[in-house]
């Protein structure tokens, strides 16, 4: 226990090192002021680490839930103050949350297939990317899509800022150099660990290095934009503001980062869990985030999620169990004490640079290349969300991601596979008469259907089965083996009913074999022995042979 | 070919005797004048006849539909006549469909589950009622929802007119009489083929008293609303208004009438071909309602659909071949023409009873017994659907329908069954442990996929290997029996990965066996080889030895 409590005050740090710059760049990100992503990564960790499954997650602020609270906060109703439109978007991404958690939702979570979350990830990095590239230059230019920063960029008074730009490119080489370059030229010198410890501070030096310049050479006075002074740190404890309309307003986006929050955490937790032989509770998670987000919307945050980059450094820097998370949440609080004053003097063209080096260590078009190989249609898809989520924005590129994955599994499965079957000579086995070397009984047409009867397909049984039937005319009994069929839902129910009256109308008896047991409980429930007049065998052999 | 045309002829006289009445009434319902009706009965059932996949169909003026273009209309931009609004709308629905019949889009009628049309039937056949209930009893109120209907008869200014509701009741009355009674009183006077004939007419035998009576006492002059004069009935083709606003605006409207169109068209058209021992191509309905409804919009129409009623009684009457459809159109124009004049003496009211008496025929409370007894949450499904419909309106009720069908097959598929199976002693065969009497192979786990890998489960595969490998630390190998996966999307193959990844990082081999020919190809054109380092076998049994 001792030497857990060590290793997890130590990983704490080293989180807490990272997580400073992006707090504030996440909050710079979505429009909100510093302290709103200061104040995200105290109280959520705690939360989190009460009710989560995961040990070595790191909740708070995240670079695509920003992009999506800057674009829902454009859609706010004007006059509303964007900090108090965030805390209500946390709020309801708790109420969310936590609702899916007690009516068992997580399911939801397959509604966002790998190409859509994939083209959307990426679409959301060259988002993020472009929305700093004017914070970077010291333009007065804004927005979170393409058409956006174009349209503001043509008309902006302050087309860039040259000392700005400085300052931005400046922090952008350096964070780059910090990363494989410093590293290598680290191991030459000390151990790889504290090579590796040394690379993890660079970020955080180059704040300060930035802060130390901006105060040493009036940077402020000079036309070089500042993250200015925070509101006195009291305790930010209060409800959000209780505004009806506001919060209907804000529903449909709070729903969407709900989802974008559940889905990356879980991609986050099962990805650290899998390392560790792990396995993650998917309705824990769901409690764990609506009460980081709960946490965050009471402790004047915005709304937060499980973070990759600090989860992987978590566990890297030898974190064991959730208290690391709450060392971080201390660490937090006091930096939060001790650096109020200098963060004021950091310029914000460090911080848009902090982020452009985070989203460039994320865009990959590799998994662009695998889909495309893979499935054609599946890979134009992933296209289509990530130059949305680029022109568009998010809501846009989730909605027709996921109208397009269904559409393309409905596509897929509309038609049930239906397999006309014959006995493999000397045996009791049936198999596909197309596939396999097998006898037909005379008169009596053996199918097996290949799917659940459910509401996609259930419309196309009769068809299927009279397409078989076109093909053997002399048939007067049908026996389908149901053995691969798991579940019939109610539009299924029907469409056996409906082949069941087709087939008594042409004069032929259907008759079932193997049916699961849960299915046929199910039939019986249902009242089918009102209408079924055929007859259940346990093993289709036994069918085949009942009047033979 | 000579004894075909004349029951063509006879059943084209029943069907169009049926179809005066319902037209004049269903453009009411659609708040449209009376001629749009009327000419939505014309070419439409042409063209579906040199396009559509069903001899019998009869295509035209539908409840249902009439009920969405009137709720369509409602949120129309003013100063656009309705007429206008409706040839738009039948455009743009030939538009959708001529484009999902292009693009193999016929899966999508899959969209309605069974529990969301039924509920949508019954839900719209009450909001039909309602909507008619002022326009019998003569009051000013009018709506096509039951908050709408409310609200207006409350601040109605004439809540309702005696004469007119007379006349609405009376002819109310006489067409419940002219269903069972009248039959059961005719066929003891004479054959009942001739009885059946008589009661079909006995809907415009009411039509033609009532223009009579009204005729005879002024009734127009006492206050009771009446049909109205024609415009002179000149060829009505042209263009829709192109209006390119009005287009944009009415689209979303379109798509829903669109959908409704074609699967109530399915459904009838499925349920007729089923008798005769036909199939429908749904592609070629598709082709056949885009054409109808073309030519509705050029034809001074209304959107329209099959008609179940009509259908039936077309089939009854004799109807052989398509021209059956071509002759309805013919004595539809010849009786435009005829009673053009005595038509505009008919009560409104009369038209309501008309409508009122057609939904009556259709409501039905036994589909919601039967689905609640099969499946609770599917009857409440049904049920919300219905009170939606009824409250809300269509568009609302299907959205609701639609994404609760999806939800409910998300969470009920969401995790893939994966069964441990062994060995059936002294066979090759390999079955559930937990059903069959089976023999383990120490150190080798077989396990069964029951389900394809899709994105709907895929995210659950690691999660339920390892389930199962916590049960049998001591394993070192894992065979995956594929027969049952038909399809692997590119989340599948990103799950078959990452399970991969997971089991070598943990020292366990993954083999695959018996996988389906299309699916392997599928693999290999991907670039499986680059990650996976198993083995797959032709079968499992020789899997499970091949180190033994």
């Amino acid at each position: 226990m001792g030497d857990a409590l060590g290793e997890d005050l130590l990983a704490a740090v080293v989180v807490g090192v990272l997580l400073i710059p992006q707090s504030l760049a996440y909050a710079l990100l979505a429009g909100l002021p510093p302290q709103a992503g200061l104040y995200a990564s105290l109280l959520p960790l705690i939360a989190y680490a009460a009710f989560g499954s995961s040990r070595v997650m790191g909740v708070g602020p995240v670079a695509v839930l920003a992009l999506m609270i800057s674009q829902a906060l454009a859609d706010a109703p004007a006059g509303v103050a964007p900090h108090d439109a965030a805390l209500v978007l946390a709020a309801e991404v708790a109420v969310l949350l936590a609702l899916a958690a007690g009516w068992r939702l997580d399911a939801l979570a397959a509604l966002l297939s790998v190409p859509v979350l994939q083209g959307f990830e990426t679409g959301a990095a060259l988002s993020i990317a472009l929305s700093q590239l004017p914070v970077l230059l010291g333009s007065s230019a804004h927005g979170s899509s393409l058409l956006q920063v174009i349209d503001s960029w043509r008309h902006a008074a302050v087309p860039w800022w040259p000392l700005t730009a400085v300052y931005g490119v400046a922090a952008l080489v350096a964070l780059w150099l910090a990363k494989a370059p410093l590293l290598r030229g680290l191991e030459r010198l000390m151990p790889a660990w504290r090579a590796q410890a040394m690379t993890r501070l660079a970020p955080l030096g180059v704040l300060l290095a930035a802060i130390g310049v901006a105060a040493a050479t009036q940077a402020g006075g000079r036309g070089v934009d500042l993250v200015g002074s925070l509101p006195s740190l009291e305790w930010p404890l209060g409800w959000p503001p209780l505004d009806l309309a506001l919060w209907r307003e804000l529903l449909p986006s709070a729903a969407l980062i709900a989802l974008v929050c559940f889905v990356s955490s879980l991609v986050v937790a099962e990805s650290l869990a899998r390392h560790d032989g792990m396995r993650i509770d998917p309705r824990r998670e769901l409690a764990g985030l609506a009460a980081a987000n709960a946490a965050a919307a009471i402790g004047g945050g915005m709304p937060v999620a499980g973070s990759f980059t600090r989860s992987v450094v978590n566990r890297q820097a030898g974190a064991r169990t959730r208290m690391a998370g709450v060392f971080t949440a201390l660490w937090m609080a006091l930096a939060i004490l001790v650096l109020a004053r200098p963060l004021a003097l950091l310029p914000t063209a460090v911080l848009a640079a902090t982020i452009l080096a985070a989203v460039a260590a994320v865009f990959d078009v590799r998994p662009f290349r695998e889909a495309w190989r893979y499935s054609r249609v599946e890979g134009a898809l992933m296209a289509v969300v990530a130059g949305l989520t680029l022109v568009q924005g998010v809501a846009w590129a989730l909605a027709v991601g996921v109208a397009g994955s269904i559409a393309l599994l409905l596509q897929r499965t509309a038609r049930p596979h239906v397999a006309l079957i014959g006995r493999v000579p000397g045996t009791e086995h049936y198999r596909n008469v197309g596939r396999h070397q097998v006898e037909l009984t005379p008169g009596v047409l053996g199918l097996r259907i290949d799917e659940s009867l459910l509401f996609i397909n259930a419309r196309q049984l009769a068809d299927v089965v009279q397409q078989q039937l076109a093909g053997h005319p002399e048939t007067r009994r049908i026996v389908l083996l149901m053995s691969p069929v798991n579940r019939i839902d109610f539009s299924g129910l029907t469409a056996l009913r409906a082949l069941h009256e087709l087939l008594r109308a042409r004069g032929i008896r259907l008759d079932l074999s193997e049916v699961k047991g849960p299915v046929l409980d199910g039939l019986r429930d249902g009242g089918w022995s009102a209408w079924f007049d055929g007859k259940v065998f346990l093993s289709h052999h036994q069918a085949m042979h009942e009047d033979g």
